[in-house]
């Protein structure tokens, strides 16, 4: 659930489709049950242009939201503006420099999501890529959490976390997923190549067809008997160690 | 300010002076202004053997905390029980360990300090070290940040943190502060030997007086235009550091 105190809001057809076409950052945009015709048509594809979660909820949910006609269509305005892969890699390359990429599958939590741009980015990793759904809400608290990070680093949105691997394997990127069951130590990958590092949720970890996508698995080795590093630590270690290995650089 | 909800609280004078001499673990005594006389001496005295920081405040202060009659004294229990490090240095040694310390200037934010302790825990870490004063409170929200470690990990509850340096470099222990100003790199140093690290707080870094104290400074490498790394983050990559080095044993 958002919460919509952090975001603003944006309702009635015209305003919303309006804002699609300007392209204003939407974080979402939530339909009716029920409306049909030349207006909902419209919004799905400019939705699916603009790679905007279209949500199809009952009417009594808008009610909660907005006072006003809201005309069953309200957008929740987006605090950054979200990229898409494709706008950022070809820049990556063009800057001659060697892709560092984090992936976050269901990373839900604002503070981690937030420390986790922080530290990739002044690691130097050129993007984060976010799937549309089970994704942290990028709302003030993850702003304050990421130090201003999350203005700094491109956020790629995609709807499928298997196409934009997919996606950065076509362009030369190995895709590595940490998995506490893999025998390859961190330190043991070659991070000098273009790589991309996908983080799994705290405790879940990474949703089994992610990590099968993957072009490798790895563990951060550990000592002690606690469970297994916070999802935000483990981010840095990865990134450390991609920085150490890239220092002749 | 303690969040005095989730502590223990004991009141009045035998009560308290039971608990010190029992060593029930106390977070800190709360002496009421202007009493003197047998029970301030041995309440100091014990205080004084126990580590147990006594704090002298307005009876108002206390009126606040407890409704009973406290007598003029209040010991707010700990929830973890606190260690000395010549309680554990030489167990680490007995153990052919080598020494992995990490000890903590200021850290005040629960949260940070809970993470630290979780992430020392699982890279072998053998003790956190922090200061009587200026150092988070050990609450609730501290030990579910640290998913058990801190009832794993021993805290050492220190005086003077100079002193604790000290006894360390003593004990044939190399005690490295990461600074911003060093050229020296992390992964620069030597941490097969026995190390101590010294964090400092978010923001103010280490104190002046204790980073004068340390044997060497590092710097963590970076690239981005973010501040810097999260402590927390900072203190996972020191510790990947020294667990890479110390791989092979």
């Amino acid at each position: 659930m958002p919460k919509e105190k952090d975001i603003s809001i944006i309702y009635g057809r015209h305003p919303v489709v309006d804002a699609l076409r300007s392209g204003t950052p939407i974080e979402k945009v939530m339909l009716q049950q029920g409306i049909r015709g030349e207006m909902e048509k419209e919004l799905r594809h400019l939705c699916r242009d603009e790679n905007v979660l279209l949500q199809v909820v009952p009417k009594e949910r808008l009610n909660k939201i907005v006072r006003g006609n809201h005309q069953g269509v309200i957008a929740l305005q987006a605090l950054i503006r979200y990229y898409r892969l494709e706008d950022v890699l070809p820049g990556i390359y063009e800057r001659s420099e060697t892709p560092l990429i984090v992936l976050l599958d269901g990373v839900t939590d604002v503070r981690n999501f937030g420390a986790i741009a922080r530290t990739a980015e002044a690691a130097g990793a050129q993007a984060l890529v976010i799937p549309q759904k089970n994704s942290a809400q990028i709302n003030a608290e993850a702003m304050k959490t990421s130090a201003g990070a999350l203005a700094a680093i491109p956020v790629c949105r995609e709807s499928s976390l298997i196409a934009a691997i997919e996606y950065l394997q076509l362009s030369g990127i190995k895709v590595l997923a940490s998995d506490l069951a893999a025998s390859k130590p961190l330190y043991a990958l070659d991070l000098r190549q273009p790589v991309a590092f996908i983080l799994g949720a705290e405790g879940e970890g990474i949703s089994p067809a992610v990590a099968r996508a993957a072009d490798d698995q790895f563990i951060i080795p550990q000592k002690g008997t606690t469970d297994s590093f916070n999802v935000s630590v483990a981010a840095g270690m990865m990134l450390y160690e991609a920085m150490r290995q890239r220092r002749e650089e």
